[in-house]
């Protein structure tokens, strides 16, 4: 809570507001041509006025529906068409949407798009929720419901080249039922009643240890607070040290669950651009603003891969110093460097207590165990708790303690070194199955760690539309353009190639798949 | 988000305002004699000033701590002495010392209370952050921190009398581990990598017949949305349907993780009162501005235990009805009805779709669990699932397909028709133990349904004081002080006293020596 920040907002310099887009307006008021639905396209909007504008737009909505200007059943432009139609963000005209569909005055029928309801809500109007009406979102609500407009976590059964999964063939089943099994015939009360809410204390303990091992990470077992993955501890960072307004720098192209958080929590996003040495911290600097936190994952940086050298890593702690900003490092899958050393982690040198550290399981054990951590400096360890409290007093014990007791017996780091190789292994096959299959299609970029690869495609090519191509032959890739904020024109597409979860053999039919889908069909041109 | 509600906030009238505690001053401006600190009683604050008092308090603080009228390590004042001397409410004060710990200024030791920094920022202000200076939480990060200071969530081993904990030694350990076990072999995708965010798609179809058959909630399986325990599910509805400063309704007394829940939610909380029919609506109608939601708990009142009668849960959905406001039914432990037909829930008399309904494993089954759920409006499902995203993606898969599997089995229904006679005959032998050892000290009020009793003290004895001479006897009473925003004058106080978790022996044991505790010292007297 910043009263400059909070003063400043009206005054926002231009250099500032063209990088703010989340629930921001573009400044440009020129009308793009070939709108998909021109009486929307011509919707007033006031970029002065205090109203919200997905206030704005949620009422002209409202009402032309009940004065019948829009019919029941007719279908609305999807929010991505509608944004670049009246030049603003997506997020603006999710939040309308979602505002709208929570009062009943829009249907969404999941895939087909949304619609006006065939029974509008017979009041004018879903926010003052007169006598009768149907209570609708509140404000916040609707900002936390549109927050996730953009990314939809993958989940069921995972298929080539699907990223985030790791190897569920190479995991030691076998050991972990046999650590679970102990687990079961245990009788600690922390099985059955209520726990410490930051967590089963060995596991706290083993993890202190473990950060500091992999990761330089020094701290006490008092300053890990156990949580259910990275996605949770992004966002109580996030509710904890902003308030709806403030500046939030993130990494662009960055990852979506991050951005989602920031989105929820009303933050104004910066996008700062990523190079081959990560953030790029010198656009940091030129904020006009105060920058109240930056979110980065600077050692593998997603979705691009690069890793933060250390000089610029103390050039982001001493602006983090010199302008009182919070650092979130989000260190999700550092532990799979396959050649030279690891780059000591942002937290190792942060010299006074402005970096929260962000840990997960997700990743070297697997995303259904639900478990990450938190690293916080001590005056943050009462807010912390609390937020744990009220998201449900703690995380659930069971793989608590089975975890803690899988990596006293020191089976983390033997697995982790064992997944380390294997992965090298599956990148070196999907290098060699691209390059028998993918010539001239994609360029694979060269990745040090991790589970992924970067793969462009030729320049001009759509890789959202190619992406869908890739779908239709049963292959996931993941369009780079997705992650984007402000995607540089003339940026190249490309695709982010999940390899770790995949056999060779799997990985090779994969890519002959995708080989084949792109060379069959004509390959989409333009940016989207 | 309602413009009227917003608007009257500065007209708020008197009868309205006097029920508002949260963040709200009380009118009368003299001050308690016997101030702790006369200094500090002495602190001026504008209670018309835009500034929200918490803010004007941590302010003044933190000039006294620059100024040295407070040393370095000097001990500051309870959050309920100050609160008392400034006539705020607590958690006014309490938001104040969370903002000036997390910047820096005062340090806490736990349970030692909270003292001056030895080493204060250097600079002015821990709110503006300005160069160098340590950043701290935003608003919305103290308010958070400050929301569970008057709220601790039992934790360890259990002991008689401390509510909440159902009987671990009657749990069919074997038969839960078998099921585990099961899952523990099967091979389900779900067990790895990620998942459905609403939950294992079986469980909720299995608690979407569970709530039908037991409860009267008819709804489908994709409106259930899983997660860990009632407490997040009451955090979801507080943040997706109020806004800051927004009013609700709240029992009083009631359950203290809603309230927290409320008071994070930035809520102004108008406390409602319970008589022997639950929440009395009445007091609802006279609220002189709109109330956006209220939070109630109609089956098993906690803590006071009496049921909502039919007609008054029809008068409270009709009040809702006309009034546009959400209902949250918080439904923790109606299960265990001894006597009678259950009463139909409120979400089975809802005619449109305004209440949320929240249920819990964490008393049927066993609270490490960390499994609950809430039944929503379909217009509300895309928000919850935001909001489930932001949270941790979805809740822990493994034990949802043990749940889903332990029910579909029939044994949940088995287990609780077992434990609610179990608890019938530990409710009778806490009866025959409070009635040879504690005759004349505690009057027990009938309870027909639930794992805990009230028990009253005899007039003008101090529930507080009282607890503490049994916590020093090794029995945990909760008084019932705690769990009132504004206990009348005259309100006899009393204790909580769970049997559920305990054998008839353990209740025989500690029932004797709480008689002894209690007769041993002078009853403290005096509301506190």
């Amino acid at each position: 809570m910043r009263g400059p920040s909070r003063g400043a907002r009206a005054t926002l310099p231009t250099s500032a507001r063209a990088t703010c887009l989340q629930g921001e307006v573009r400044l440009s008021s020129t009308l793009a041509p070939g709108a998909a639905a021109p009486p929307l396209a011509l919707l007033p909007l006031d970029r002065r006025s205090p109203v919200p504008v997905w206030r704005q737009l949620a009422d002209a909505l409202r009402h032309r529906v009940s004065a019948g200007e829009l019919a029941a059943g007719s279908r609305l432009p999807s929010t991505r068409m509608l944004a670049h139609d009246l030049e603003l963000s997506r997020n603006t005209v999710a939040t309308a949407y979602e505002q709208l569909l929570a009062d009943g005055w829009l249907e969404g029928r999941r895939g087909a798009g949304t619609f006006v309801a065939h029974r509008p809500p017979r009041n004018g109007s879903g926010n003052r929720a007169p006598a009768g009406d149907a209570p609708g979102l509140s404000a916040r609500g609707a900002t936390i419901a549109a927050s996730v407009a953009t990314w939809r976590p993958t989940r069921g059964a995972p298929r080539p080249f699907r990223p985030g999964v790791p190897a569920a063939d190479l995991f030691p089943w076998p050991l972990w039922r046999s650590v679970c099994n102990g687990v079961l015939r245990s009788s600690k009360s922390e099985l059955f009643a209520y726990g410490e809410p930051g967590g089963y204390p060995p596991l706290r303990e083993a993890i202190a240890a473990y950060v500091e091992t992999a990761r330089g990470v020094r701290c006490t077992a008092g300053q890990v607070i156990v949580v259910e993955g990275a996605q949770q501890a992004i966002d109580f960072a996030l509710r904890l040290l902003t308030d709806p307004g403030d500046l939030v720098a993130a990494e662009d192209p960055g990852y979506l669950g991050a951005r989602a958080a920031m989105q929820a929590a009303g933050a104004r996003i910066v996008p700062v651009g990523v190079d081959a040495g990560g953030l790029d911290v010198d656009q940091l600097a030129v904020v006009a603003e105060p920058v109240r936190l930056v979110y980065t994952s600077p050692s593998n940086q997603f979705p691009l891969g690069s890793t933060m050298p250390r000089g610029r890593r103390e050039a982001l702690l001493a602006w983090a110093r010199d302008t009182g900003a919070w650092i979130v490092e989000d260190d999700y899958d550092s532990e799979f460097r396959f050649a030279a050393l690891p780059i000591p982690s942002l937290h190792s040198l942060d010299t006074d207590a402005r970096v929260v550290y962000v840990g997960t399981f997700s990743k070297v054990l697997f995303p259904a165990l639900r478990l990450g951590y938190l690293v916080v400096p001590e005056r943050l360890l009462a807010a912390v708790t609390a937020a744990r409290f009220l998201a449900g007093i703690h995380a659930p014990f069971f793989h608590q303690v089975a975890l803690a007791e899988f990596m006293a017996g020191g089976h983390l780091l033997r697995h982790i070194r064992r997944m380390r190789a294997a992965y090298a292994r599956r990148q070196a096959a999907l290098r060699e199955a691209a390059a028998e299959h993918l010539a001239g299609l994609l360029q694979i970029e060269g990745a040090e760690t991790g589970m992924k690869l970067t793969a462009w495609l030729p320049p001009g090519v759509d890789d959202v539309g190619a992406a869908q191509t890739a779908a239709r032959a049963g292959v996931d890739v993941y369009p780079l353009s997705r992650y984007w904020l402000r995607k540089p024109s003339g940026a190249r597409g490309g695709f982010l190639l999940g390899y770790a979860g995949y056999t060779p053999d799997e990985l090779q039919a994969a890519a002959a798949a995708l080989g084949a889908a792109l060379r069959a069909a004509p390959l989409p041109s333009g940016g989207h």
